[in-house]
């Protein structure tokens, strides 16, 4: 590192400015932190955060992640004077629709914009993610890697649960290249933290492992000396806690909760120009402080090259860890890489958490950006990779390939967005699918950035048994299917559960979550000749039947369950053709002649052991639709089945009933 | 309270034995910690909790929260054996189909059962919930109440990000009739927490303003002594960390993973009998064993009656303190006390959020039970109860009506859960809708339970504006109208604002939840003599046309939408009677003639500014919805509109197009 810059006022001032400016432009947003956090964070940038503006996806960089995504203003206006590819018009747009300046930042919108923040406490998780990414990036390949992660957080971050389990996780992990940044300004919403928030929050850090720094947030000298002080550590993750005022700089509203929210107004604008001498046109940047910001550019991109020379002659030197290197960056899989995930698994028998787990072997040894984890279910999720070891520091390195998350589901969510985002890793993570609810959070934002995690769900429906009610879902299939941009899988048995984890690695551009069944499923009899691609369409008609009187649907452990009840029907005269749907997702993007051919022309009945809300918009209203609208209960598997309707006689009956009533109704028109 | 009474060996083995014995009958369950726990917490049921097994809901009861809920034979045994009505068939029929022993407690199963626990956490939350009930319920009335809960932890529920969460709070309220022990047996699923846990729990909740006792769960004096300390705690919650050893008592099983969740086989548990010098047969209960609970319960039942007539006295000494205090019980309500809630709030304009909290102030003059809360945004939500005063401690006693829950969504729905399960109170908590998803896991316990808990959420679409997608609510009512039980509403305007929050009150027999909008609505021209009453019944019809070509059926801020759409049509000669759905939910009750009847037998349109998911299953596959499947932008509300297609010319325009459409496709028939 160069010598320590002390960062002059004008431009700090520029920052809190531009915040000003926009939020009153705009008449929303938050000027408060910007204001109150503009020194710290322009310190720390200045000096210690490692970036190239010109080449802002150098994989080795600092990633700076603004968890208190109301003061996106702080952040465009960094990533607006250090160079990156935010101009002044995209300031002037802030929270515009269309522009690249949202209310909160937008993973994607702006090179800069490491994860989405604004749902409080996601950044912290997110970053332990990141920062995890970067220290296995190093451990795994050996390259002399520096990447360390920042994070800012207030108030709220630290008051949200997500925040303690990502703590106590990083704790635990001693991941020692993350810093989080506490700008502590005693304000939120509602007022003073006074009225809520008075624990004391060095000690709960101490508590978690993690080294803790005090420091006045306006005092350079002292905030560069704890910036060292951790990017530095090699035993804990370290927190620092920066006190700072809130809108700060203003002419009359410093340490007020209106600043925290509000645009200031006009006057208080004007004012606070005045007692600044800062021109009233809006939007004032100085030559002077444009050309500072220029020098720290340069500053960054020679580090940069120093880094570049260093990386080069280790890609030399190493040709065989360079080539690991790339292939975690690429995640390039092999033409028909599929095919060695099929052999045996339509002939293998059991859950489909057990088929998962054969399968994310296969996967595992093609694609070694591939990275577990389970919140304390490794072996009920059938999630680990053999053979890959357990995530930890030996020696100061991070390796293995399975994080052990404990019972910390919304933060795994979150960490498995950060090491999704980093770049270098396909990271999974699994639990009941009951408890997608507590990182459901996450599981959103994972959509809404079109992170690639996966989400590796077991215990799929009230058949997972004895537990009852509160551990088995019923609405959940249902609910991931409404997020907007979330694959869910759903397969029947082996072969579309290696197909199903295929499309993932793939095919798939978002998120992915998967519902595989506790309890044992049989094997299917797929036509002779069938071909595995076709189960990438989403739906597909498993037995075809020219003289069919009806299409009976399924997804999951209930294919197994229409065959049966088919066969009844059969003996009665009824003929069914029996599509499975192991994607309503990714069949809802085929286009509409090839969903009507899978679904028929005849009177349809769809089969899910879950809500049957969403099933009249897939297969018409007129449909019958046999699922599951309460909860559960705990009992015996085949006390469940026959209690709920699920036994083949009982499927069978209901649908001849209802079959039969549709033609005597059509009979009697 | 009596002496302390030191517990025999043997009943303590009893209830180790009959978990042995039950969860090897069912073959599943979880031993482990109903083993290592069983001297701990029997001795604080014998010497401190206060209950009596013939009066199970007295009122002034210590309430037992079994947070670690898969050691539920714990509890079902110290039912049983205590006189509660839970009988040693209850007991053989553990996990059994149609069993009050389920898997996890199921509150309403058995008396005794305070709360639903087994998703992690969520117990610790409720405990808080129950104890603040007890505090302001002295603290309101100034009855001579005692109530204090005893909450039992395991290292899973301490890790949930929900236990920390719940614990700042209980830390900074100084809630110290509430005291949390900690199980730590070091063992989870996955194994030693040596693996993922390693914080120091003990700094952790004295930084959270815990006072905190550490001991050894098989010495009854040091045990007493925590107990007797935490009991007497006028100023902190208490903390007691109880080492225990999972699986305690087994021949050669002590203290390893597989006890936690397995039956531990017909060999395992022959040995331990032997070991004890047990007898062999299953459910075995000595006379002696029977003799001593029987004389522990008239001790209890003595306890009981000193307080009832400590009670009694103070009822006569202050008769209007008493009054208060029954009504605070009752809730009820007088006699068409709605009518009290509607006037002038048809002709109020403004946000819904802004009406409901109007409703709120007239509810809470009636209600007195009420009580309010937000997570950080008290002011946005309009959630406070106006004079109501905050919920805090001043001379050692709590009082007020609005809880200041920091921003802590997850803790907030379980404390409110836990709050409406105490009896004397009528929650409600607020936050903007997309934070529901922080706090699913309580809403979904909330209908399982049936508790009457309130989710007040505000910001209930893409119409909340610049905050952008990471706020704005898409898939939320659908996926909150997916949870069985839960009733959501989303009122159109102020008269149906009242209603739906006069239902909440008087017909609401689980928990609901709100929809309100941040932006301004405008009043809507209800016909003359409209009964305010048929908007209990879900939907109804707002403007009736004789001559209509279609129905528009619409919910919140589309229901003024769409009359304005309507006006557009009519002037093209497309004639429209509009339908206003504010719950979904409770339309979907109605029986079907009623149902039919409202949506009308011409084309139906549904316009909601949400996922269109669930609309097909309620106005029918052929029907036209207008809705949103996509992430929210950042943006101005009129752009917003614009851009989804949600002002009145752009759906007049789409309705007569997929009209015309129709009409043309049956023309060609």
């Amino acid at each position: 590192m160069p010598d320590i810059v002390k960062v002059p006022q004008e431009p700090i001032d520029t920052i809190r400015m531009l915040a000003l400016d926009a939020v009153q432009k705009a008449n929303a947003g938050h000027p408060g932190t910007p204001m109150g956090a503009a020194e710290m964070t322009l310190t720390l940038w200045t000096n210690f955060l490692r970036f190239n503006s010109e080449k802002p996806d150098w994989q080795d960089r600092d990633r700076f992640v603004l968890s208190v995504g109301h003061a996106s203003m702080l952040l465009y206006s960094l990533l607006h004077l250090f160079g990156y590819d935010c101009s002044m018009d995209d300031i002037k747009q802030f929270r515009q629709a269309g522009s690249r300046t949202a209310g909160h930042p937008e993973y994607g919108h702006l090179q800069g914009i490491e994860t989405t923040t604004g749902p409080l406490g996601q950044g912290i998780a997110n970053a332990v993610g990141l920062a995890l990414g970067q220290a296995l990036l190093k451990g795994h390949t050996g390259a002399p890697l520096k990447g360390h992660t920042w994070c800012l957080a207030g108030d709220g971050c630290m008051m949200e649960g997500i925040s303690y389990e990502a703590a106590s996780l990083a704790g635990h992990l001693g991941l020692n290249n993350l810093t989080l940044i506490y700008d502590q300004n005693h304000i939120t919403i509602d007022g003073s933290t006074d009225q809520t928030f008075t624990e004391n929050t060095e000690l709960r850090f101490k508590a978690a492992g993690w080294d803790v720094i005090k420091v006045d947030g306006y005092d350079q000298a002292a905030l560069c000396q704890a910036f060292a002080a951790a990017r530095d550590s090699q035993e804990k993750p370290t927190l620092i806690i920066s006190h700072s005022i809130i809108g700060k700089g203003s002419a009359t509203m410093e340490g007020t909760a209106f600043t925290h929210g509000n645009a200031l107004g006009e006057k208080e604008v004007a004012a606070t120009k005045q007692k600044l001498g800062w021109p009233s046109d809006p939007f004032h940047v100085s030559e002077e402080t444009r050309a500072w910001f220029k020098a720290q550019v340069a500053l960054k991109k020679k580090a940069y090259d120093a880094w570049a020379t260093e990386f080069e002659a280790w890609r030399k030197a190493q040709p065989a860890a360079a080539g690991a290197y790339d292939a975690l960056w690429s995640q390039k899989l092999p033409l028909g890489f599929e095919s060695a995930m099929i052999p045996g698994m339509a002939e293998e028998k059991g859950s489909t958490r057990k088929l998962s787990g054969k399968a994310i072997q296969a996967l595992a040894k093609q694609l070694p950006s591939l990275i577990g984890g389970s919140a304390d279910l490794a072996e009920n999720n059938f999630s680990l990779i053999r053979d890959g070891g357990t995530v930890g520091k030996a020696d100061g390195v991070f390796k293995g390939r399975n994080i052990y998350y404990g019972i910390r589901e919304h933060a795994m969510g979150s960490i498995t967005n950060g090491l999704a985002l980093h770049g270098a890793w396909r990271p999974l993570c699994a639990t009941f699918m009951q408890f997608s609810d507590y990182m459901r959070p996450s599981i959103r934002l994972a959509a809404l950035m079109k992170a690639r995690s996966i989400f590796d769900f077991t215990h799929d429906s009230v058949f997972l048994g004895e537990d009852g009610p509160t551990h088995q879902p019923v609405e959940h299939l249902n609910s991931l299917r409404l997020i907007p941009g979330l694959t869910l899988w759903r397969p029947a048995e082996g072969l579309e559960t290696a197909m199903a984890w295929a499309w993932t690695a793939s095919e798939a551009r978002g998120p992915v979550a998967f519902a595989f069944t506790r309890q044992n499923v049989p094997t299917l009899p797929f036509a002779p000749g069938f071909d595995p691609k076709q189960i990438w369409k989403g739906g597909y008609v498993f037995e075809e039947n020219a003289a069919a009187d009806l299409s009976l649907v399924a997804t999951g452990s209930e294919v197994a369950l229409a065959l049966e009840a088919s066969k009844l029907l059969a003996a009665q005269g009824i003929k069914c053709r029996i599509v499975s749907m192991p994607s309503v997702c990714v069949f809802g993007r085929q286009d509409e002649a090839y969903r009507k051919q899978v679904l028929g022309s005849k009177p349809r009945v769809a089969i899910e052991a879950g809500s049957t809300g969403l099933w009249a918009s897939i297969v018409g209203s007129e449909s019958l639709v046999i699922g599951i609208d309460q909860f559960g209960m705990s009992a015996k598997l085949a006390d469940i089945q026959e209690h709920f309707g699920f036994t083949p006689p009982q499927v069978a009956e209901k649908v001849r009933l209802w079959l039969a009533g549709k033609t005597a109704a059509s009979a009697a028109l």
